[in-house]
Parts: C-alpha cells; structure tokens; sequence
C-alpha cells in the first residue's frame, strides 16, 4: 500500500514564453500552505561568475541545488511547492529522486504552445528580457529529451485557454505525477 | 594559525531604509565570484500560510534554513556571499556558527542613520511598500539586541556620505568581523 504524500511539489515547465510564470503563481495560491521558487530568479542571485545555465553544466547544477535545498526546506515547514523554471525531463526525475525519503508527490507539467505563439509573446516583452531564437531552440530540445507525453499540456489546445482551467488540469488529473 | 578564509559571507544589516540593498548589490559587484541573496525576496516566496517575521518564530526560521542553504551552496561552488536582511546580531552569530565547518570569514555590517531621515525616505517608497512606525521601532530593537557598536555604520556620517567610501570601509576594515 503506497503512503499518501504529505506535500506535492508541482514543476512547471515549457519553453520561455508558453506561461509558466503566469500558471505557477496563480497555482501557488489555490493551496493552503504553498512557496513559489522562480529558477530564473535563483538564477540572477548569482552576479559575478555567473554564466549562462544552458552553457555551463556547473551553472546548472548550482541552480538545481539551490531549487532542491529551498524546496527541501519549505516542505519541511509544510509547504507545497511550485518550481516555475524550464526542466527538463532528467532534471525533473534528478529532483524527483532527491526527494525520495520525504514522502511527497512530484507533479511535473510542460506547457506547450506553437512556435509561433512563443515569438509573438517573446516579442512583446522588453528588449532586455527577449530571449529570440531561443525560445524556438528551446522547444526543439524539449523534443530530443525524450519527453513523454503524458507531461504535456497544449494551452493552445481550445478546452485549456482559460488560465483556470490549466490549474484544475493540473491539480486534478494524476497523469502528471512522476514518482 | 588562523587559516586564511578561502570565502567570505557578508551580512548587510540595519533597519528599513538605511539603503542594505543599494549598497549589498554594489558590493556584490565587486567581487569576481559573488551572490547576492534578499532576505525580502526569500521570505516572499512563502505565499500562502505566510506570516509577519517579526510576529512567527517559526516563519523567522524558516526564512533563516532558506538563507543558510542558498549561503552554503553558493559558498560550495566557489562565491563570496551577500546577505542583505534586516539581521539581529543573533542571528548573525548563528548563521556563523553554521558556516564554521566551511572555512568562510563572516562580516557583519549595521547600517545606521537617524530616524527622521528613515522616515523620510519611507515616505518615498510606493505606498505598498511603505514600513510607517516599523522603521523607528526596528531601531530601537536593534539598540536593544546589544548590539556591539564595532559592526555599525554611520551612512549620515560626512566621511561615508558615498557608496564607494561604505563599499570601501566594509571591505577593508578588519573590525566587521564576527568570527
């Protein structure tokens, strides 16, 4: 008999530009006791030294442990917790596995849209936060990991274009577990 | 003999106002591997179940395991640390005490101005963000801490009326040190 988990860790995942900040705040407040971990700001804590994450395996893994110890901390004090960052399959199982002995429930969810759709929102936000061509790098290398499909959700897809429906999506359908 | 730290770990203190953040940032610039770490922003994650700090020793602590961890991480991988938080000398000292299996040096800076010019400048903040009362009762909380004068720095005084004369006076002068 599986033990029911005590918190469930929800990452939201997707190339830049699909909505993962958007979903994973208003995600963050429909539970009692919830932490929102922003990867890109974890990121940014880094200043000098700092090099790209998608250049430098060093970059990543620093990132990752500062996600895994934050998220490690905040169940502990009886939080679900939402991890907004682009994870990829290896990384979400990597956290998956390094939360085996605090019995929660890891939730993992790309989102998905057209590469069109990306550009266009890419284009919209301010210069200095365009990430351009990669943003359509980004979902072909969703592609090559191997990622199965059960994880994805198309918010482009006409029954999922209400935010709202993409959170109940998300809480309610036990296909996204990964553990 | 000392070991020679090989990272140092600089708490940025005082009361709201007293410009931790302006001055933890550009110190966080001058370093070639650094980390710049808001205690505001950390506490902020917490979304729901949150509570005032000031008024929860358990969300106190919380907040503290979270700024610990990210701090050893950082350290891990190679970076002199920023701390930049509203940080009673206890907490400095535990945070310390911590670190000690990690060859870091810890310095501890109290930012210092008089009152009315802390309100002056709370007044300037969006209303949202404002602090009212709570910054003149943080000074006086910092008076009743104990604090050892040695850590404190005067930014009303005429001789570090710049940012690069406090960068400069945190960087070189041995007597911030804690441990």
């Amino acid at each position: 008999m599986s033990k029911i988990a005590a918190h469930k860790v929800y990452i939201i995942s997707g190339p830049a530009g699909v909505g993962k900040s958007t979903t994973s705040k208003e995600l963050a407040k429909t539970f009692k006791n919830s932490a929102y971990i922003s990867g890109d700001y974890i990121s940014h804590m880094h200043i000098n030294g700092r090099k790209k994450p998608w250049e430098s395996s060093e970059e990543m893994s620093l990132i990752w442990d500062n996600i895994l110890s934050l998220t490690k901390n905040f169940i502990k004090y009886g939080n679900d917790v939402i991890v907004d960052y682009v994870t990829f399959p290896k990384e979400a199982e990597w956290i998956s596995e390094n939360l085996k002995s605090l019995n929660v429930e890891v939730i993992y969810v790309v989102l998905w849209t057209d590469k069109k759709t990306l550009l266009t929102r890419d284009n919209m936000r301010l210069p200095s936060a365009r990430m351009g061509e990669r943003c359509v790098i980004l979902v072909d290398e969703f592609i090559e990991t191997g990622l199965n499909e059960k994880h994805i959700i198309d918010t482009g897809n006409t029954s999922l274009d209400d935010i709202l429906d993409v959170i109940n999506e998300i809480i309610n359908n036990p296909k996204y577990k990964l553990n």
